[in-house]
């Protein structure tokens, strides 16, 4: 058997003795996981020092190396992630619906687990223990596959969690990593249909597709975002300016920074100058067309090509657009988005309601910036990743994405007629 | 640009426009759609018989040439359905939840349209009227592939149905069949990642396979039921009977009657020979271990075979196995069954409270047959399918299995500290 198939196995066995943990004892677990992670620091440090070296060796970026690196501080967070997960309400159990049939069979709706839950993603270790922890959490046994940069710290993270786990009470195989980095590996998971009941993929457009193109079993898309800002022309300047250098500088490398502003052709001449001189002093590059170009606003506006209206920058970068109005708007924004989140900058009520109703995307915004779209800032206590697709979850998703539920029917004795 | 791409580009224009049409507008063209089918009845019918010669002709099976055969009665029950539904509740709109954000932002999540619907389907041409009345009410445009068995039927209904629509306001395009009915144009389908937002086919184990192993789109799988029920050693007798009877016999080539029944070791000898003598009285074919042939209770017994536990026979035949108790029976059923309905018959309160917490299952029962698994016995109004997986949704799916969400966030100024 290989690996996976082995893990696969290993995993499914697990997932039907989570499935009748309860709440108090997988909680438990979390909190013995955070104490395994402090405990233990030292062992995953030094794996972290391993790949952290081999990626030096190899020439990684700084940005990424960043991204790589743990330190006692991280460890803390990643301890701290874990016991807040505890302390959040169970979903499993959860009684969505129900209702006595005519004939009196008693029927209820029921969350729970999704059963094995398989992520593959790329060189953030940290992303190792929140998947661990938010399977565990909704008693999912969970299959995890990180790239090849942080394959120690994740095997030594993994290590770990598992151990604290299965001390804890929680069934041998609910955490678990690949260990092999190569691509086979990865392509024999997304296979597995009858073996994994989902499979998210997180991490770049390379990796969306990738498994979106392969995967034989049930995938949620996550994470590309090619957000708009789009400046109505009833728009408040000072508030428009502030959203747009919100949405694109305050943290540009994430999914809900904006790539892509739009503004109406009868503001664009007084809106726009201040605008992009801020984002200019802010470091940005401004490709657009035409007419922004040509307002000479800032010192350099590049062409936009059919290329930037559809690309995601996450960089100091924005493409710029005017338009006719609301529907070119809408219509841009529906042909070039990633359906992630969309913002409207208006004073008009007709416009705003038009917007929310007509754009397509998990999370649609007026007069406030796209920079939300968090499951934290949502409100949902904890994120798996964010959903752009439109099937099972959408937009952020909370501990309630990594269920299903079960239709339960207590009768006594009905058969059907 | 190919057949399927030009019905995909018409379908996605389409559904834009109808993510804005308002429930009674929706509703009143469900009305036109039933008046449009028996206006057009002649035409239907016309398209029908030339099915059924070409079906004739081939040395099509009897039990098939029913499914595919329409006559006034089976077209008035269709335009009937096509009412029914406009006078269910509209999901389309519904608040699932909301809040107010700490800054004030007023978040709300909203039911919206899934977008684009292709169904892939075999012979019953009453499946097009039913895709195409569940997948309006919803907002959904819908691209249907039916079998090349019903091709004239299903193009001649989709024909009426559409014009019916278009002429009540809906956009052209929200309607459309693929007329190719060769295998290149279903995977074509298939692979319209990004163009379609779920394909549910429905159909036999073989189309669902082949959908599973091809689509690049978002896929709802539907209906394979390896049911099963199990007489554990506290079931009452006549109870048991009736029940094991119904689930076989009522209705035999239906995905929820059952395929499998298990017995305790404690009462097998009692309890199995009243039970298969009139399973074998209503014409059933028995197939079981040892221990059931040695019974002598009917006049045959063969020897059941490790592909019979797995088999869905849609048909007058029953595998029957002896197990240890609760635990062999639990762990059969997760192995064997295909997670759509299974039973357990008992007067024992933890046996029961077991079966439901440990059984995977989209529906699991206690002291009832299992051929209440469907949409309408369930109260759900509608029925798109039964999905045997535990993505998005489970067991019968309603309308609302045909919706998504959007998180609608409205804001005065508010930006990301």
């Amino acid at each position: 058997m290989s690996e996976v198939m082995n893990l696969a196995v290993r995993a499914r066995r697990a997932a039907g003795r989570l499935g009748v943990t309860s709440s108090a004892e997988r909680d438990g677990a979390l909190m013995a996981m955070a104490a395994g992670v402090r405990e233990r620091s030292g062992e995953i440090l030094d794996a972290n020092a391993r790949d952290m070296k081999a990626a030096r060796a190899g020439g990684t970026p700084p940005s990424l190396l960043d991204r790589l690196a743990l330190d006692p501080k991280r460890l803390e967070a990643i301890a701290q992630a874990l016991e807040a997960l505890a302390s959040l309400p169970d979903p499993i159990g959860e009684i969505v619906e129900g209702h006595t049939l005519p004939n009196g069979i008693r029927l209820s709706k029921v969350r729970v687990p999704l059963g094995v839950v398989a992520i593959i993603y790329e060189a953030r270790p940290n992303v190792t223990a929140d998947a661990a922890g938010l399977c565990l959490k909704t008693g999912n046994a969970v299959i995890m596959r990180g790239g090849s940069l942080a394959a120690e710290s994740n095997m030594a993270l993994t290590r770990v969690l598992a151990a604290a786990a299965e001390a804890a009470g929680m069934p041998g195989g609910c955490i678990q990593s690949v260990e092999s980095t190569n691509r086979e590996a990865a392509e024999e998971l997304m296979g597995l249909h009858g073996h994994i009941d989902v499979l998210i993929p997180r991490g770049g457009v390379g990796l969306i597709r990738s498994v979106v193109e392969n995967a034989k079993v049930p995938v949620i898309e996550t994470g590309v975002g090619n957000c708009h800002v789009y400046l109505h022309e009833g728009a408040d300047l000072e508030m428009a300016r502030q959203i747009v250098v919100n949405a694109k500088c305050q943290r540009p490398g994430v999914c809900n920074a904006v790539e892509s502003l739009l503004v109406d052709a009868a503001v664009y001449e007084q809106i726009l100058p201040p605008i992009l001189g801020e984002l200019e002093a802010n470091g940005v590059v401004i490709v657009g067309d035409e007419r922004v170009a040509s307002l000479g606003a800032v010192q350099s506006v590049e062409p936009a090509t059919e290329e930037d209206w559809a690309t995601e920058y996450l960089d100091l970068k924005i493409s710029v657009k005017v338009v006719a109005g609301l529907d070119e708007a809408i219509e841009h924004i529906n042909t070039y988005g990633s359906k992630h989140s969309e913002a409207i900058v208006t004073a008009d009520y007709a416009a705003a309601q038009r917007f929310v109703g007509e754009v397509d995307a998990a999370a649609v915004y007026v007069n406030a910036s796209t920079r939300f779209t968090d499951g934290g800032e949502f409100g949902l206590g904890a994120e798996i990743g964010i959903s752009t697709q439109k099937l099972h979850a959408r937009g952020p998703m909370g501990l309630s994405a990594l269920t299903s539920s079960k239709f339960i029917l207590m009768g006594n004795g009905q058969i059907r007629e």
